[in-house]
């Protein structure tokens, strides 16, 4: 295995996200070679297949099979031991999706799959703001919100690949939000883009505040828009934010009774508001902690810009299983 | 080590429990030769370090003490780094207390301590309900509420130890309910001894339910009495018993979430009303939980008696470390 390793220079992360899929040539000391990307919303599961196995082609065209190692997926739901997506609410097409064997047949590259979060806890640990932490939890906030776990150094995987649901704990600050799963209250309802969209629009109906997203029509509203707006001083987009991280910390706080972590670490789209959510998490969830844990908890952004950590992570996984 | 290791016939395990003190002569095999117990209460610490310590040098007068691999102990709140009992809200003395070193003082013998909980879960997972799993979580139901969480075979430690404290995650369905630890909403102000006795005591103020509980006074009220009335056909009683099955049954789903268990297993005092809590249990689950895990996880109760879960767990250590 070591032998074969060896020769093995590159592989191909390829973080499958609600919004957008992003596919990268990696080396195997982390660094990104070539990047690309495509929106994630195809007619069907095929031809969104087609899309990336293409894709890949043309980026490897240049490089000799051999040294690539195979393909690593980072998608919602998606099960490491089956190779399949399992009943994802956050994607457009049907589960179950055989994604690993569909891209196999394809690029004739050995695809292994995980679910998007653990890949972007992977890639923390490795390259980003958990090096050398070995107790951390990392909480995805994009279209869904998703967490990868680590304990005691080990990520966290559970019975069938589903642990670390995080997005999916129901809190009483979300009861009266419906989410994509069919049930009531949870996290991802306020925490996800769309969460913090719904907030703003709440907000908007239920105050008198001046805000610049009042000016905004419907598409135009989106958490970037709230997050540009909020950094710019917007009175209302400011509360926004601070109500999202005051969520994140009381969930926080419950979900540090769980594994005693060192640090908790935003990541996705929604996590570039930075300190605007970070301040208040932090507040929340030492008002909210049990003594144990009050004040022993940091809470950090992501260091990888952009989908980096999903990618390195995904990459990661072919090179950890060859 | 080995050989150092072959020569240990014997080791003791402690239950440092909110209301009794149990300890045990355990061999290899996990057979209890002896065990004994008393009352926690005491006035100081150190006076029931030196009645546990005369107890554990009596039982083994007559055994070479190169034969025992050391003291066990499993205690709320113990951090199996330090030594040290820390922030017990459980117990009547003061936090922190340095009880592995006051243990091995009075003995002579080297003394390990970690969570009550976690030596329930090491003793399931040994020779309890757990043989052979990989995934569960033991909660504990007592004078207060742990748990012992293991993922992928791992028994969760976390940075300090206190991972699994399932017994403070907060709960809408707690709310109204002040916890020893300064907070509400705690699943122990429901779920432990007092929290039975109480949510009987609201029923007999709120509803006209006859109850042969009415004729208790207020010292013989206890989670026994409810869970034998319950078990006699009492109407009442097993309302309270249906409710905190539920209450568990909601707690659960968000749980897995967490860690994605293949089982769920009750341990302790409250948990012997059995199926008068996992029934309800089972069903409010399925009823709450996310569709990854409806229908998958199994609901147990401990299978070791009494508390030979927690003395065996606890007898464990010190073989493991040794």
């Amino acid at each position: 295995m070591e032998a074969n390793a060896s020769h093995h220079l590159y592989s191909i992360g390829v973080d499958l996200g609600g919004t957008n899929t992003v596919y990268a040539l990696v080396d195997t000391h982390g660094n990104i070679l070539k990047c690309d990307g495509f929106p994630t919303a195809t007619t069907t599961v095929e031809e969104w297949a087609d899309k990336l196995s293409g894709g890949i082609l043309e980026m490897t065209e240049s490089i000799k099979k051999d040294n690539i190692s195979g393909i690593g997926i980072g998608a919602p739901c998606a099960n490491a031991v089956t190779g399949c997506i399992e009943a994802a609410t956050d994607l457009p097409w049907r589960s179950p999706i055989p994604l690993a064997v569909m891209i196999e047949s394809r690029t004739g590259m050995k695809t292994v799959i995980t679910n998007d979060a653990n890949a972007a806890a992977i890639g923390e640990m490795a390259y980003g703001a958990a090096k050398g932490l070995t107790n951390f939890i990392v909480i995805t906030l994009g279209t869904g919100v998703g967490a990868g776990v680590v304990v005691d150094g080990h990520l966290l995987t559970g019975r069938s690949g589903f642990a670390g649901e995080l997005g999916h704990v129901t809190f009483p600050f979300a009861l009266d939000r419906d989410c994509a799963c069919g049930r009531k209250g949870c996290l991802q309802t306020v925490a996800s883009a769309k969460g913090v969209v719904k907030t703003a629009r709440l907000m908007m109906e239920k105050t008198d505040m001046n805000s610049t997203l009042r000016d905004l029509d419907e598409k135009s509203l989106t958490a970037k828009a709230v997050s540009e707006a909020a950094n710019a001083g917007d009175e209302l987009a400011k509360a926004v934010y601070d109500h999202t991280g005051r969520c994140l910390g009381a969930a926080a706080a419950e979900f540090a009774a769980f594994t005693d972590p060192e640090a908790i670490i935003l990541f996705g789209g929604v996590s570039k508001a930075g300190c605007l959510l970070l301040e208040p998490m932090k507040r929340e969830f030492d008002n909210c902690a049990l003594h144990l844990y009050k004040g022993r908890v940091k809470f950090l952004c992501s260091q990888l810009k952009d989908a980096d950590a999903a990618v390195l992570g995904a990459a990661s996984l072919p090179m950890i299983v060859s």
